[in-house]
Formats: C-alpha cells, sequence, structure tokens
C-alpha cells in the first residue's frame, strides 16, 4: 500500500504497535555489534538509573520505519531525514506504538514533512523527531 | 570502556566497522515488521531507482549506537538526541564505517555534541547526523 503525493495531506496518520522482546534486542545486538550492558547484563543495569535491562533507542525508531514503508506515505518511500529525541526507556514487554503524521506537502520539492512518535503502554512518549521522506512516484495497490 | 565528562575534548573520535549481510537486514525487517519490499523483495527492487535490495536506514544508524554506547563515550551514555540525514543506499554486502566525533562539550549541562557519520567501502557518507549524549557519570575500565 501506498500514497503518492497528491494523495496526502495534513493530518494524516499511520501507526504500528509492536511488544518489544527480549529476542528484538539481542537480535539487534547482534546486527549492530552494540553489545552494551544496559542492554544485554541484568546484574549491571540493575546499577542504572534504569534500574533493568532497557532496549536499544533505535529498535523504537525502527517502528518508524515499518511505518513509513509500508503505510504513510508507504512502498517506494525514501527516508530522506529524521531527527530522534529519545525520551524514555524502552523495557523489555513495552508495548510500543510508533506514530507518523504528515504536518507539511512541500508539492514543488516532491517531499513530505512527517511527526514521527512512539508511545508506551502506559501512554508515555518514548521518542519523537520530525522528518522528511520523498513518497512514491507510483501507485501501488 | 568509557569516558566520563571530563576525559572529553573536542576532536576525539572513534569508529566501528561491520560488513552488512542480507541476514542483518531479514534480522532487521523481524525485529522492526518493516517488510519493505525495497529490503526484501529482489523482484520489485529491480523497478526501483537503487535497481536492487538495499538495507534498512536504520541499520547503518546502529553502528552509531554502537561507537556511542561502547566506545565513545561508551558504557553508561545516555543517548539524548540524533539527527539521521540519509545520503546514499547501503547494499549487501557493503562494508560501513561509523564514526563519531565529540563536536562540543557541554559541562554545564553535563552533555556532549557529536557528530556522526557513516561511510561505505568505497568513501561515500551513507549517513550522517548530529548528535547529544550525556556521558557516564562513572569511569568504567
Amino acid at each position: 500500500m501506498n500514497y503518492v503525493i497528491d494523495e496526502l495531506e495534513i493530518g494524516q496518520k499511520a501507526s504500528f504497535t509492536k511488544t518489544i522482546s527480549e529476542n528484538d534486542v539481542y537480535l539487534f545486538a547482534g546486527i549492530s555489534g552494540d553489545m552494551n550492558p544496559a542492554h544485554l547484563d541484568e546484574e549491571y543495569a540493575r546499577s542504572t538509573f534504569f534500574k533493568k535491562r532497557i532496549a536499544h533507542g533505535l529498535i523504537a525508531a525502527s517502528l518508524i520505519s515499518n511505518v513509513l514503508g509500508m503505510k504513510l506515505p508507504g512502498v517506494g518511500t525514501i527516508w530522506v531525514k529524521q531527527d530522534l529525541e529519545f525520551l524514555a526507556p524502552v523495557y523489555f514487554g513495552d508495548t510500543i506504538t510508533a506514530t507518523v503524521e504528515i504536518v507539511e506537502v512541500l508539492k514543488d520539492k516532491k517531499k513530505v514533512k512527517v511527526s514521527a512518535y512512539c508511545v508506551n503502554q502506559n501512554g508515555a512518549v518514548v521518542l519523537k523527531g520530525m522528518g522528511i521522506v520523498s513518497p512514491p512516484k507510483v501507485k501501488v495497490e
């Protein structure tokens, strides 16, 4: 599914929700090589501000990638720019909803500006930031 | 390994290099749920501007997470903010080097500003952006 630029308007939204598992974190550690004990070492994590292991911040961000590339604007979208502000930890078992909202349609530049944010099961915003994407040129059903 | 704020100075750098595999992309698709055919469907990808499957942009960004959380400032670092500008595709088999450089030490705010970038085996910058991190308070050897 996707939307070409003429189908996009301010206020349009899409979301994706996923419970972040220990598996996600351990696989992400392998992909990134980021073996920071804050993510992998429960004994170490107990001594930190967060008191237990937390997910890599980019795992929440990956759910934004999901929405942009599959829903809004969807297949064919090119991600040009994204600002990320990490606001709160994501614990194993947290259910994160990523939402993308169109905030500006730059028709002359063939780009759209989006507001993206991730919220946990308690309604806390864990991640937010503005992004710029180039929507697909061709409509796919 | 890590550096507390008094050990950090402008110009300090650290890097991490990894060849991005098909495995990385398929695992990241599972973690994110981002099944965009640009990453997973070689037939579809042939019809795109990039001509073949490309890695998710956040996989390159994950190597920045690696450097920040393990090398500079290292263990105990909290990632506060990161801007990402996706400049070029990462193809399967590309070898990406992520570098983090300290550009400002904000002692009063107990934060540092970093410049982060990812370069491929041909020297092309695929991703760059400024970030803000809170360095560890306690020195770990």
